[in-house]
């Protein structure tokens, strides 16, 4: 199966502690990598966990508050001091080109790549990304401002080929994208042979949300669909409800809830908020709901 | 003896490594702490340093290359989470207030103490901090843009008064302020006790020089007359002469005799260049002039 594999970089709220940093993450898809979020210390500790970041292409940020941003000079300066030559695309909503923009300007003045930041409307979902077998969709969150999540998204597969079935029936080399693309195969007698006893069908896309931050947010359940794996924030627990909904922040049953009710196959929440010293509250708050989840935790990998 | 001390928080050059973090210090004196520019991960190392940066009076940046001020906004920003009142000012050259106070404005909009920048006109040494005990000036660097470095320097005190002298010669409590102050005692029979023979000297002022980025300037040499202990950046060895010129930074040597010829207590050389993996070379080259230098190391406390 080809690669898609998540990695928490950091998965704390908006202190950066010595448990946790903050949100980032870094998604490798087929060896493309894409950072969601980039937080003080990203690129530290992409040397640490030995994440090879000269394949990144693009940066995907939630909102421009802090805790989700304070990296990203630091990483943008440093690919251009270890000589990327590739564009890099920063997608987020505003203000990051206000923001970010003159900044950029001056310590990135020198570097040898061209930086592009894209401001998006986090209102509606957007197409911001697509390739040959990947597309990106921002999701519309509810945040204190302008926030979105991004669904990360493998394009369906052509079945695969039964190789023992296609000799039996002698069926030439010419035919053979005509099956995959879902024909049945006639045979000289006339006999016609259906197309599934010809191929297996291709693994189901796999796909991956973040959400983050975003108060309890239902609408988002029809977007998430059958994701493979929803990351959700779950600042609080459900006790804290009043001071999520006044952030702006879920709980973990909020994040549990959300995942049930797409039919999710599984859950990770983050995003904690440091007053908990012991998360696995939190864990125990979303699994009543939704047995398939897990913690975050820096230098966690999960492949999908 | 009043606390005098210099962490060490990070003094790696341009690009953040698992060894070093950038440049950025902390010097504590009598538990009033001064930060010498703001690498990313600062905040984060304080923590992990155990420092109690309540006490925080100002940050002093040297000039406004990322990798001595990309920590600012994260340092800034967490100061306000955690409750701070007092306001705090940050020094700096040259585009400091065109870069960062937007920055500020948006990142510590909701911050419950004032944040004030002051640009400092590198060309010249300014007195930009004092108190009863300390003066801070800025001293002019050469670099590639405007950069200052800056000298801590206490007042000299007034002397000790020597207990059993006083009590000899039945010395009232009312004259011990004048006696404080230099002047000699006259017995009722008219023999004058020299003030030597009432008190011991102070301790002389202490005094600590931060000069880094900068090429080898030895104007600086009057600036830093008998300074108690200087760090001056190191970047390269000889042998990379021609590099350092170009990239306007230090070799050992050079840090080495600017420390001689200043008359320094002692020398620290930070700043290394990450393509020395064994930086005691730095060490011996310097030592060559100027025996009393130290590697600076992260972690690393120098009392004076």
């Amino acid at each position: 199966m080809e690669k898609f594999d998540i990695h928490i970089i950091g998965c704390g709220a908006a202190l950066p502690t010595p448990r946790h940093l903050c949100s980032t993450q870094i998604v490798n898809i087929r060896e493309k990598l894409f950072m969601l979020d980039c937080a003080e210390g990203t690129q530290l500790a992409l040397r640490q966990q030995r994440l090879n970041f000269s394949n990144l292409q693009a940066i995907l940020l939630t909102h421009i508050h802090g805790d989700h941003v304070f990296g990203l000079l630091g990483m943008l300066s440093t690919l251009g001091l270890l000589g990327r030559g590739q564009e890099l695309h920063v997608y987020g909503p505003s203000p990051l080109c206000a923001l970010f923009q003159p900044q950029i300007d001056h310590f990135c003045a020198e570097s040898p790549y061209s930086i592009i930041l894209h401001e998006i409307d986090p209102r509606e979902p957007h197409l911001i990304y697509e390739d040959r077998s990947l597309t990106i969709t921002s999701l519309p969150l509810t945040h204190r401002v302008p926030c979105c999540g991004y669904l990360l998204k493998e394009k369906p597969t052509l079945p695969h080929i039964r190789r023992d079935a296609i000799d039996f029936y002698h069926i030439p080399v010419s035919q053979i994208n005509n099956i995959k693309a879902g024909l049945d195969w006639t045979c000289p007698d006339g006999t016609v042979i259906p197309n599934n006893r010809l191929t297996t069908p291709a693994a189901p896309p796999r796909s991956y949300a973040y959400c983050t931050d975003t108060r309890f947010r239902p609408q988002l359940v029809p977007l998430l669909q059958d994701v493979t794996c929803l990351y959700h924030e779950a600042t609080f627990l459900s006790e804290q409800l009043p001071l999520a909904k006044k952030t702006h922040h879920s709980t973990a049953l909020q994040a549990a809830t959300i995942a049930r009710d797409a039919q999710a196959g599984r859950l990770i929440i983050g995003h904690f908020s440091s007053r908990y010293k012991d998360e696995s509250l939190l864990l125990q708050e979303a699994r009543q709901l939704f047995a398939n989840t897990i913690l975050a935790e820096e230098g966690l990998k999960i492949s999908l």
